[in-house]
């Protein structure tokens, strides 16, 4: 079954095989990728094989084909306009992170309710929150990423769907609740900092312990 | 078995209980809780049986008593100090962060490379990466948040653990190696961008095939 962790390392072996096509590569055995991502080798190959993509045993893989294969699994073969709303600490860093330009994606406009930070003039545009359904329409977004505070984050969540959006990566750290068919995406800081400190604290007290 | 998943949801179920307590709720039930978070509240009482902690079936959980275990179990009952290295986007945003601050979590530093980005006098201070070592061996500090090019986030890495931290939260998208006995959480913003696109894509496919 496809889930999210095999797309997740789907993205990893690409942003990998780039960088040995780059060191010029022509080819990659399954137990080089595995090392580069952290997976093992057989895992490499199950992954792939899900797809119908399938190494050669003395050869490895082609990494030019195999990159094409990935960016076409991945939706890269074309770019992929992404609007974010809420431009506050989290919102602003992402609309100026260049990981996304690289990969493909492209961050067409940010929406804010705070009139101040409105400014058309920029080359990714910060616009008027009351804006977001009409532009969503007319530019054809799919994509939007949630950077508002918890308390306003479902009622964003509604408005984007409505408009036409199906797939959302959270950062309020809330659940939302979409209808069937819209994917959502939580990516929570708090919990991904506390998760570290609970598992720190929690091997301190077993190396004390002992 | 405690793993990440359950931990981030003990991390919900705490925030979620704050809100009730503020809300005037002296006691909660295991499907309120559950309904709150996203989860069902046979997976809500599994999660807390883990830690011993057993509800009553006519009058559920008391708040006060369950947010008081929940952030010592999640080590909120003393004030966890994090430095961040790499001021770009991602870092300054987290310096920012107010999410962290509520949560018992103080960042006390940032550090970066660049000599402009240096500033003692701030509330939080931006040191010079080379002041790094000795600021975790003299403030005792743990945790740390990578925020830096993938290309220099290895080298940051072994620097941090070689001085005392025990968990990291890495944003740079690669997968960092460290010791055993360190914990290492990953946040790929790329892939979990990258994961909305693909199963949008996906579900876009197969509605058009049918």
């Amino acid at each position: 079954m496809v889930n999210k962790k095999v797309v997740a390392r789907l993205s990893s072996y690409r942003t990998a095989l780039i960088r040995f096509h780059e060191l010029g590569f022509v080819k990659v055995f399954s137990d080089t990728l595995a090392e580069a991502v952290g997976a093992t080798s057989a895992q490499v190959r199950k992954d792939f094989s899900l797809f119908g993509i399938s190494g050669n045993k003395k050869g490895g893989y082609q990494t030019d084909v195999l990159i094409e294969k990935l960016q076409s699994l991945l939706g890269k073969d074309r770019v992929q306009p992404v609007l974010i709303v809420g431009i506050g600490n989290i919102g602003t860093a992402l609309l100026k992170y260049r990981g996304f330009e690289d990969e493909g994606i492209r961050i067409v406009a940010g929406f804010d309710l705070d009139p101040t930070k409105v400014n058309r003039k920029l080359k990714v545009p910060i616009l008027p929150a009351d804006e977001m359904p009409d532009f969503i329409r007319e530019q054809r977004v799919t994509i939007g990423i949630i950077a508002v505070p918890d308390a306003a984050a479902q009622a964003v969540c509604d408005t984007l769907v409505a408009a036409g959006i199906r797939g959302i990566l959270n950062f309020a750290p809330i659940v939302l609740r979409a209808e069937e068919g819209v994917v959502v995406n939580n990516v929570n800081l708090q919990n991904e900092l506390e998760n570290v400190i609970y598992f720190v604290n929690t091997l301190a007290k077993q190396i004390k312990g002992k």
